[in-house]
C-alpha cells in the first residue's frame, strides 16, 4: 500500500492477494497463486475498470502508485491514457490492473517460490489467456467487483479483454480493444517462435534453471527476443525517422553484445544501437521463462477456440464494444480490427472500429495519446454513440475498404 | 572441370582460380585471392552474361555442373531462369556465375585457409559489395571476357549489379535488377543486426575461431539467423497460406532446438516446424562467419556513397536497366525499385521497372519463374523494347502510384 505517498483525490492501492488453490486451464494446480494488483479511485459499485497489460507490462499502469523496483514498460505503462482527469479519469472510475499469472511482477509465476521453496521455473503450469481471465474474476471477486463497467487492453491485453467478453459475457458492459486480434498471424507466430528459441538455445537458459546467484541468466537469448518485439512494434516508416541508415559511431558497442573483429570496419547504426540498448534495459526488468510463458499464451490465443467462428465466441456478450487499430501496425493489423469489428457485428452487438491514422507501427496505442485518448473516454462514458467514436461501417454494412484502408498500407511502405 | 558429365550442347565449367594478391576496400590485402565460378554455354566475345548471387547462394546458378558438395539454395539456385532453352539461354549466352569473396562455397572467405595454414576466421579482411564486383572483374579478365553483354542480379546480387554499374559502366550493356534496391531500410538492418546478435552471443562462435573437429559450430545461433532471414523472404499472405495456424502435431520439435518442459502443452505449428527444419537445412551447408561476413556487406552497400545521390552514381552509365519488383516482397518493396528507376530516368537511362503481382514476399524471384522469366528473357535480347518488358512510367513520366502500387499494400496485409 503507498497511499502516503498520493496526494489527495488519487486514491491509489497496491497489494498482492493470495487467492490460495488454483487449477489452471491445463489442469495442473497449484496451493496458492498469488495475484499483484495496482487500484486507483473510488469505487462506488458501478464504476469498475479492468485494464489488462500487455505482453511485458504490470499492474503499474497509471502514473502514480506503488513503483518500487519496476522500470521500464512494467511503470506507469499508460499513464497518458488512464489517471485523474485523464481519458480514463481515477476520479471517476475505479481502475483496476492485474499483473497476469506467468508474469514476474508480484504474480505468482516461473520466477516465484514454489511448494519446496525454490523458483519454479518451467514447473510454473503452463499459461494462457483464459487462466489469465479467471485470475482477474477471482482477484475482482476477492476486491468486492461483480460487474465491470469496462474491460481495456492493448495488444495481448486487447486478447484477455476479448475472452472477458466470451468468459463471462454477463460481467462486461463495455469492452475496448486497441491494437489488436482475434488471434496472430502465422508471421507473427514465427518471429515469436523465433525469440523464444534464442531464449532456450541461450545454455544460460538451462532447461529454465538459472535462478539464484550462482547462475548466469539468459539475458542474450532474453536480449535477442526482446530485439525481435521492438522490431515487431515499429513500421518502416517510423524507423525510417527514428533511425534512417545513420551510424551511431564506430566503436560505440554495448559491452553486452559483443561484435567480431571484423565487424569495426562498417559503422555501429542507430538502429542497432537502439536495439542494444533495448535489449539491455529489458533483461534487467524481467524474466526470461516469463518471456516463454507469456508469448505463448498470447500465440495460443484464439478467439474462436471452442466456437465454430469468432461471431459464435462473442453471441452471448450483450454490451457494447469499441475496437481501436493503427494504421502503421503490421503485429496487429487493422484488417484484422475490421475483422473481429464484422464478427460482432454479425451477431447484432453495437460496436465501434475506430481506425486511427499514424506510422508510428503497434507503438501506436502507447505513444499516441492524443489520438487514442478521445475516442477511448467517450466510448468509456457513453459508449458507442460517443462524440469521438468512428466506425468504418458508419452505415452498419460493409466498410468501405479501399478509401478506408488504402492508407495503411502506403503510410507502411513509403519511405 | 567437369565437362565429362555434361551432354553434348551443355557445356559447363567449374573451377576455382587464383588471383593471386588482392586488395580489398578496407585496404587489407591477402597473398591469394581464390575464386570459384561456373561458365556455362559457349563464349562467342559478345555474348558473356554475369550472373549476381544472392545472400547465401553460390556459383551454380543452373541446373548442372558440378555439384558435389552443395546442397539447398547453392545447388541450382535459379535453374528455372538459366540453362538451355530457358529465360537466360545456356545455348546462346555464356554464363558465369562467381562465388563472392567471403562466402563459402569455393572462394576465398573467413573459412578458408589463411597464409599460416589455419583457417582465417575474423581476420579475413572486411567485405563489401564493391570487393565482389572487383573479384569478378578479375575472374572475368582470367577468362578473357572484356565487356559483359549483361549483369543480372537478384536480391543482395541486384546490389552487385548496380555496383557493376557505377564502377564498371563502360562494361555492361543491359543491366538486370531483380527484387533489389539501392539500400536496405533501417527495419531490415535492424533484423540483420539481430540475426548477426544470434550468431555472435552463440557461445560456440567464440570469436569466430570455430573451425576444425575439436570445436563445436555455432549452429544455434546461425540457425537463428536463418530463420530470421526466411521470416524476411516470405510474406503475412504466403506464410497464411503456407501454414496458417495449424499444428504439425505435438512432440514433434526437432531434437536440434529442444523446447522447454512447460511448452509441451502448447501445439508445434507448422510454421515453427518449417523454420526449424530450415534452420536445420541451413547449418549444414552455410559458415557462420561467412553470414557475419556478407549481411554486413548487403547492409553496407548504399548506391549513392561517394556521389550526390543515386542518379549522380548512375550517370556514367550507358547501357539500359531493367528492374523487376514484386508486390509482396518487404524486404525490397516496390516502392524501392521505383524510387531507383526514378534514378534512372533522371540521367536518362532507359529502364523499365517491371512490377510483378505476386504474394509470395520476397522469395517470389526464386519461386515463380513463370512470371520473371518472360521480362527477362525479353529485355536480356532487346533491351527496355522487349515484348515482355513493362514500364511502371509508359509515357516517361511519374508512375501512377495510386493505381500501380495499392496491389502491393493491399496483397501483404489482407488475410
Amino acid at each position: 500500500m503507498s497511499r502516503t505517498r498520493t496526494p489527495v483525490g488519487r486514491q491509489v492501492e497496491s497489494g498482492v492477494i493470495d487467492l490460495g488453490d488454483h487449477q489452471f486451464e491445463s489442469g495442473k494446480r497449484i496451493p496458492n497463486l498469488e495475484v499483484a494488483y495496482e487500484a486507483y479511485g473510488e469505487f462506488t459499485g458501478q464504476n469498475a475498470v479492468l485494464v489488462c497489460h500487455g505482453l511485458t507490462g504490470s499492474q503499474h499502469v497509471a502514473g502514480y502508485g506503488d513503483e518500487s523496483g519496476v522500470s521500464g514498460q512494467a511503470r506507469a505503462w499508460w499513464s497518458d491514457i488512464v489517471g485523474p482527469g485523464k481519458a480514463i479519469d481515477t476520479n471517476e472510475y475505479y481502475v483496476v490492473c492485474v499483473n497476469v499469472p506467468g508474469s514476474c511482477y508480484g504474480t505468482s509465476g516461473p520466477a516465484s517460490e514454489g511448494p519446496d521453496g525454490e523458483p519454479w521455473g518451467t514447473d510454473f503450469p503452463p499459461v494462457t489467456v483464459a487462466d489469465w481471465t479467471r485470475a482477474q474474476r477471482r482477484l475482482l471477486d476477492s476486491l468486492g467487483v461483480g460487474r465491470l463497467h469496462a474491460v481495456v487492453g492493448g495488444s495481448v491485453g486487447g486478447m484477455n479483454a476479448l475472452d472477458w467478453a466470451v468468459r463471462y459475457p454477463d460481467d462486461v458492459a463495455r469492452l475496448v480493444v486497441v491494437a489488436s486480434a482475434a488471434r496472430l498471424d502465422p508471421q507473427c507466430l514465427g518471429l515469436d517462435a523465433v525469440a523464444r528459441r534464442a531464449i532456450t538455445t541461450d545454455p544460460n537458459w538451462n532447461g529454465g534453471d538459472y535462478y539464484g546467484d550462482d547462475h548466469p541468466n539468459p539475458e542474450q537469448g532474453l536480449g535477442l527476443a526482446r530485439q525481435l518485439g521492438h522490431l515487431m512494434y515499429l513500421s518502416k516508416d517510423s524507423m525510417d525517422r527514428k533511425f534512417g541508415r545513420r551510424s551511431a559511431g564506430r566503436g560505440g558497442r554495448g559491452d553486452a553484445y559483443p561484435a567480431d573483429p571484423a565487424a569495426v570496419f562498417f559503422p555501429y547504426r542507430e538502429v542497432e544501437s537502439y536495439l542494444d540498448y533495448q535489449a539491455e534495459k529489458f533483461t534487467d526488468r524481467f524474466d526470461a521463462n516469463s518471456y516463454l510463458y507469456l508469448t505463448r499464451a498470447m500465440d495460443d490465443f484464439d478467439l474462436a477456440e471452442g466456437y465454430e467462428s469468432d461471431a459464435a465466441a462473442l453471441a452471448a456478450f450483450e454490451g457494447e464494444a469499441l475496437l481501436v487499430s493503427f494504421t502503421g501496425d503490421w503485429h496487429f493489423t487493422t484488417d484484422q480490427s475490421e475483422s473481429l469489428a464484422g464478427a460482432f457485428r454479425r451477431v447484432g452487438i453495437p460496436v465501434a472500429h475506430h481506425v486511427v491514422e499514424s506510422d508510428h507501427g503497434h507503438d501506436a496505442f502507447l505513444v499516441e495519446p492524443e489520438k487514442v485518448g478521445p475516442p477511448l473516454a467517450d466510448f468509456v462514458a457513453e459508449g458507442v454513440a460517443g462524440r469521438a467514436v468512428t466506425d468504418t461501417a458508419t452505415d452498419g454494412g460493409e466498410p468501405d475498404t479501399d478509401t478506408d484502408f488504402a492508407p495503411v498500407h502506403s503510410s507502411l511502405f513509403s519511405r
